[in-house]
C-alpha cells in the first residue's frame, strides 16, 4: 500500500512496479499529516493484508519554505511521523524505516559528522522536525516498535526532480540563456548521493541482521563532496555551454543552509555497503537526467 | 506577565511576588498549546510593556501518562514551544529561557552525560518532545532569536509537589501506614536538585556574559545521586517510622524511566555555579516540605 498526497509525486511513477508485480500495489491519495485520513488508510491497508513494516518518506522538502513558515515542517515532516506512529501502535506494526536527514546535525563546523556526535542543534525547521521525528521514533522503540532504522539522508540528486540546486540552475538558464547567477560565492561544498544508490543503501540495511533496535545511520558517498561552483559549471556545460556564470558573496546560500560539512559514512561502510557513484558522478548523472526531463536533448557529455 | 493553564499551579502562588512588586505581576489563564489563545495573550502582554524575554516552563510533567498517550506530550510539551516561538517571532522577542530535561539523553548507559554527547535517542515521549522543542528553538536561534538557553533539568524535588516519587510514597503511607510497596528493587539511582537551587542556577546563567547564542546546559548537583531505597527509608522515617518497606524486582520502574545515570555538570561548574544542597540534602529537605504540605506535623529529623 502506497500512501501519498501527490504534492510532489505522481501516481504513474508506480506504473513500472504495477507491471512487474501486478495486483500487488495499492495506492491511496492521503495526506499523512491528517490524523483521521491516515487512520482510515491504515485500516484499509490492514484489510488487504498484514502490515509488516512502514517506510516513512513523507516530508516537506523545501527547506527555505519551512524557515519562512514553521507550520510547513510541523505539518508535513513532524505530524506525518506522529500520525504514522499512532497508527503503527494501534495496528501493532513493529518495523519502521524512516527518511531522516543530515540536517539534524546543524552546523558543527569542520568535525566529521558521525551518528553519535552532539550537540544536535539544527539550523532549519526542516532539520528540527526531522530530529523531532527521530526523537519520537526512539521513544516508540522503547514502548512498542521492534526495529526502527533512522536513515540520515545526504543531499540526494536524480530524476524525477521537483526542486534542488540542479533544477534551479536549469530553470534559470531557460529564462536567461546567457547568464547563470549563483547565490553565494560557489565555495559551498556538499556530498551528493544519487537516488538509485540511496535506495540501494536502504535495502542493504533492511536486509542486515542483528541491528540495534533503534539504528541511526548516515547514508552518503565516501568523498567530501563537490562545490556549488562545480555544479554550476557542469549544468552550464550540459544545457548552455556558452552561458556566463556570475557568483555572489559569502558561503551560505540562505538561512537554514549548512555550508561545507564532512559526513561520516563509516557505519554504513562497516555494514558492507559502498555507493556506485561518488558525489561528482552522481551530480553529473543527475544533471543529464534532469536536463532531459526539462526538454534539453539527451546525450550530454556526462550522460 | 505570567501565562499558565493552572493544571498544576495555583494563581495564589504568585501572591508573595505581588506583595514585593505591587502592580508589576499580571496573570492570564491561558493554555499555551492553544495557538490562538497564546497569540491573544502575547498581544495583551505587548500592550502592557515591551517583552524582553520569555521563560518557557510549560510542559506535561507526568512521564508515564505521555508513554500511554503520545498526544499528551505533543500538546503540552511540544505545541506549547511551537506556539510560543511563533509569538516571539511575530513580536520580535529575542531571548528565550527553556526548561529542557536530562530525559533528552535517553539511556546511554554508564557514560557521563555531557551537553555534546550523542546519539540523542530519548526513551519516553516526554524526553522526545523536550528534544523536539530544543530542535525547534535551535532553528529559531538561526532565524530570529538573539539568545536561547536550554536548561536541561535533572530530577527536581521541593514544594509545592504535585507528583513524583516522594509524594507517591507519602500517599501510599497515608493509605497503608504499615507497609510501603516500592516499584523495582530500589537500586535505581538518580541525582536530585532542590527547586530553590534550580531557580538559582537559571538566574546565574541568565546573568552570565557572552554565552553562545544557543546554549544547552545541564543543571544538577555534583554528586552521583541517591537510590530509591534511600528515598523510601527517608520518607518512611519522616512520616511512618514503623512502616515496613517492601521492594519489587528489576531496576526500571516503568517504561520511559531511565535507570542510574551520570549527569555531567562540568559546564555549569565552569560557569561559576554550585548547588547549596547535594542530592541527599535536597531529597531530605523536600521530604520534610512535602510531608508538611500533606499534613504530617513539621519538624522531622531531616527538617
Amino acid at each position: 500500500m502506497v500512501l501519498d498526497n501527490l504534492c510532489r509525486g505522481r501516481a504513474e511513477y508506480l506504473d513500472p512496479v504495477r507491471e512487474t508485480s501486478p495486483g500487488r500495489i495499492h495506492f491511496s491519495n492521503v495526506d499523512l499529516s491528517d490524523r483521521d485520513a491516515t487512520t482510515a488508510a491504515f485500516a484499509a491497508a490492514a484489510q488487504i493484508g498484514v502490515i509488516d513494516e512502514v517506510w516513512h518518506l513523507a516530508a516537506n522538502s523545501d527547506i527555505p519554505a519551512g524557515v519562512m513558515d514553521a507550520g510547513v515542517d510541523l505539518r508535513d515532516t513532524f505530524m506525518t511521523t506522529f500520525s504514522l506512529l499512532e497508527c503503527m501502535k494501534a495496528h501493532r506494526v513493529g518495523v519502521l524505516h524512516f527518511a531522516s536527514s543530515s540536517a539534524i546535525y546543524g552546523d558543527l563546523g569542520n568535525v566529521p559528522l558521525h551518528e553519535a556526535i552532539g550537540p544536535l542543534l539544527p539550523i532549519s525547521n526542516y532539520g528540527a522536525m526531522k530530529l523531532a521525528s527521530e526523537a519520537l521514533i526512539a521513544a516508540a522503540a522503547e514502548s512498542f516498535l521492534k526495529q526502527a532504522n533512522l536513515f540520515r539522508f545526504p543531499n540526494v540528486v536524480g530524476a524525477p526532480a521537483t526542486h534542488g540546486v540542479i533544477l534551479d540552475f536549469i530553470n534559470k538558464l531557460k529564462v536567461d540563456a546567457d547568464h547563470l547567477d549563483v547565490l553565494g560565492d560557489g565555495t559551498q561544498q556538499k556530498a551528493y548521493l544519487h537516488v538509485s544508490d540511496l535506495v540501494d543503501a536502504m535495502m542493504h540495511i533492511r536486509r542486515a541482521a542483528q541491528l540495534p533496535k533503534i539504528f541511526p545511520i548516515n547514508i552518503g558517498p565516501v568523498d567530501d563532496g563537490v562545490t556549488v561552483r562545480f555544479i554550476a559549471h557542469a549544468v552550464t556545460a550540459r544545457v548552455r555551454p556558452k552561458a556566463d556564470i556570475r557568483f555572489g558573496i559569502g558561503n551560505k546560500g540562505w538561512i537554514g543552509d549548512v555550508p561545507k560539512f564532512y559526513y561520516s559514512v563509516e557505519r554504513l561502510r562497516q555494514a558492507g555497503w559502498t555507493p556506485s557513484r561518488n558525489s561528482a558522478d552522481a551530480v553529473c548523472h543527475a544533471i543529464d537526467q534532469i536536463a532531459t526531463q526539462e526538454g534539453f536533448a539527451a546525450g550530454g557529455s556526462h550522460g
